[in-house]
């Protein structure tokens, strides 16, 4: 070994994750903290406490997302180390919360090994990226990055009738727009896989090269309802059946593309939805993900195929891009990075995608970025049995301070 | 012509279906009557008062069933008319309503005819046919055959929390026991058809040969909810895909069976049904119907088999049987009398079965029964369209007399 390792306090972090979980923990041991709620309230409050004990200034921009930085050597761009603390209704432990204290964890191992950086650190509480109580998901991040329009977002409204807006002065974290990260020399993002690959090949850390792209279309199929007793097959216009028949040959169709694509049909709706009346109208959703533009184009032209296809029982048949996104590539330098600490530290590691969407991704248009996954036991993710073993945990830490090292280094 | 023909009076037929209309008519010319409704209460109100005003005897039974009886020559078992004046939510002007009132307008033509029958005619409103307020659907006919008990049907409580019983009495139809229909020389139902049959063969009158026995079941298909972008597609255990899988595999074996059998999935959810979460379960369910039972048990069969599926998706199936009915085969006298009524009046007419349920089917337990279906305009029914022209009324009530009179002439 050519110099003592430097490496974050496994114990610790676990302890700082446990806490982070009683902030809206549920009785299957899962969290619910959805943005700027009671739970995420506390939770920002004991993160920003955690902070300044270490003698980071905290900062709150005007979409209430957290800087805490430790100051640098030279008063640069910082490098940032962040996700979110918000969840879904009953999600797990890990997903959001794991970005921002791996942040935290990498500062406190900093303070213990007296290293004081080049540049700044910056640990970066990203406001609202799941979008499960306003919507739209990425929404602070997508105000940062110019995607979304702040004044529109302000506006979004929660299943109460409660603004956003309203909500981030209720729970005291509306700041100032001039704290909005501005610009950095790297952002970092560590997170769960949500996804079963990392376990399945028994890797210990992700190098993510880039956020999928998508399409995601609403196919509306319109038949006839009639009295099931009655009505012969042959006067029938299912929609069901049409809908059978549809899904059916699209998956005949995509399953031939590319083995990476993924597509799912995950909503499904049934008109009326009555054991005795034939079905007269079933809506549901196709979406697809590949790194590659052309798969996407080769999904859509497939999805408008359907609208034409020959098996449709008499129905019509209509489909609505609800939307689409480019695939996001990260800077390769940080990407590299992360794969060069991954080897320093002896770990396992595969270059990945990143199927579902991250902060990163609306960040990379102005900050060098990379994110690093971690295995998701059984691959779940958005719900209470979450889990993902302390000793990945500590790993992708390690990985990530590794990382800020090297950047340094720089 | 051996003699001078009886006929209904068309047009006071059709006025009286729209003075009934009335009772609950909605904006598109369609019918709300619940049962036991405000609707209800006036409609029953006016149905007496039509028949007192003819002199006939009204009374009511512990169901609220009501019998209108125009006095015969002999104190016999009465003929009788009847069916039921409840609708569904938005149901149609005909359902139910034109059998009640096709018994009146009999008794009409009687008494202008001064025609005093051998035996008593009676006209009964069944409670409760639809089942659309209170369940099971033909509650009272239901109780009067000994298929339901009477306790468990006071019970049954609307979305409201409104039990039966309560709503009977407070519409005032709470009669006696005593009164209930125990025997009767014949039951005869005239009702829409329902189905497409008829107008699509250009036919008159439909004479009801049985009820068709049917069987339903409720599949539930059980995979695993995993992130759409995130779980690649050989990792997965999509529902609604093994579904898919299993509508395929049954239609395809359905559809072998018999050109007479009519199967339907209904109703089906999807859970989540999230655009971006594979679909962990799938419910749905497959009703058939045909007059042979050997074909019902093929069905069944097949159902089963789907349990075994090899197209599973790595999901688990299972299939439940909510319910079955064997045939009801309706009384050859009295179906005879009404085909041989139908060739004697000129009309065209079609030897049919009925794919729906109907008081008829339980009655025809203890009383010599058959029903008469006229023409549905494209087959439509229980929704605000349904139609059958004034002309297939007209003619259908004439059968409905020329069946009685050859009833009374035996």
């Amino acid at each position: 070994m050519q110099k003592q390792k430097v490496l974050i306090n496994g114990e610790r972090l676990k302890l700082t994750l446990e806490e982070f979980a009683d902030f809206g923990r549920t009785e299957k041991n899962g969290v619910t903290r959805l943005s700027l709620s009671e739970e995420d309230r506390l939770a920002r409050n004991y993160f920003r406490s955690c902070c300044e004990s270490l003698g980071l200034e905290v900062k709150v921009d005007d979409m209430g997302n957290m800087y805490a930085t430790l100051e640098g050597i030279e008063d640069k761009p910082p490098i940032v180390i962040g996700s979110h603390l918000d969840s879904v209704k009953k999600g797990g432990r890990f997903d959001g919360v794991f970005g921002v204290l791996a942040g935290l964890e990498v500062i406190r191992s900093l303070v213990d090994h007296k290293i004081k950086p080049k540049v700044p650190i910056t640990i970066a509480n990203i406001t609202n990226e799941e979008g499960a109580r306003f919507e739209p998901s990425m929404m602070a991040s997508g105000v940062l990055s110019g995607k979304f329009d702040k004044e529109k977002m302000l506006q979004s409204t929660d299943k109460d009738g409660i603004k956003f807006g309203e909500a981030l002065k209720s729970i005291g974290y509306e700041g100032d727009e001039a704290n909005r990260l501005r610009e950095a020399s790297a952002f970092v993002e560590i997170h769960i896989e949500q996804g079963p690959i990392l376990e399945h090949e028994n890797v210990n850390i992700g190098v993510v090269e880039c956020v999928l792209g998508m399409c995601c279309y609403e196919i509306e199929v319109t038949g006839e309802s009639d009295h099931a007793g009655t009505t012969p097959m042959s006067m029938r216009k299912d929609a069901l059946f049409a809908t059978n028949n549809l899904i059916t040959e699209a998956r005949a169709k995509l399953q031939k593309l590319d083995n990476d694509l993924v597509y799912t049909m995950g909503r499904l709706n049934v008109y009326p939805s009555i054991h005795t009346v034939i079905p007269n109208k079933v809506v549901f959703t196709l979406e697809a993900r590949h790194k590659n533009p052309a798969t996407i184009q080769k999904v859509e032209e497939i999805v408008h195929s359907l609208t034409q296809s020959p098996n449709h029982e008499g129905c019509e048949i209509k489909a609505t891009k609800l939307w689409g996104r480019d695939t996001v590539w990260f800077d390769e330098e940080v990407v590299n990075a992360v794969e060069q600490a991954t080897k320093t530290l002896g770990y396992s590691y595969k270059r990945m995608v990143s199927g579902a969407g991250h902060d990163a991704q609306f960040l990379q248009s102005y900050i060098p970025s990379a994110m690093i996954f971690i295995p998701s036991v059984n691959g779940k993710s958005h719900c209470e049995e979450e889990l993902t073993s302390w000793e990945d945990c500590e790993k992708g830490v390690n990985v990530v301070l590794e990382t800020v090292l090297s950047l340094l280094s720089k």
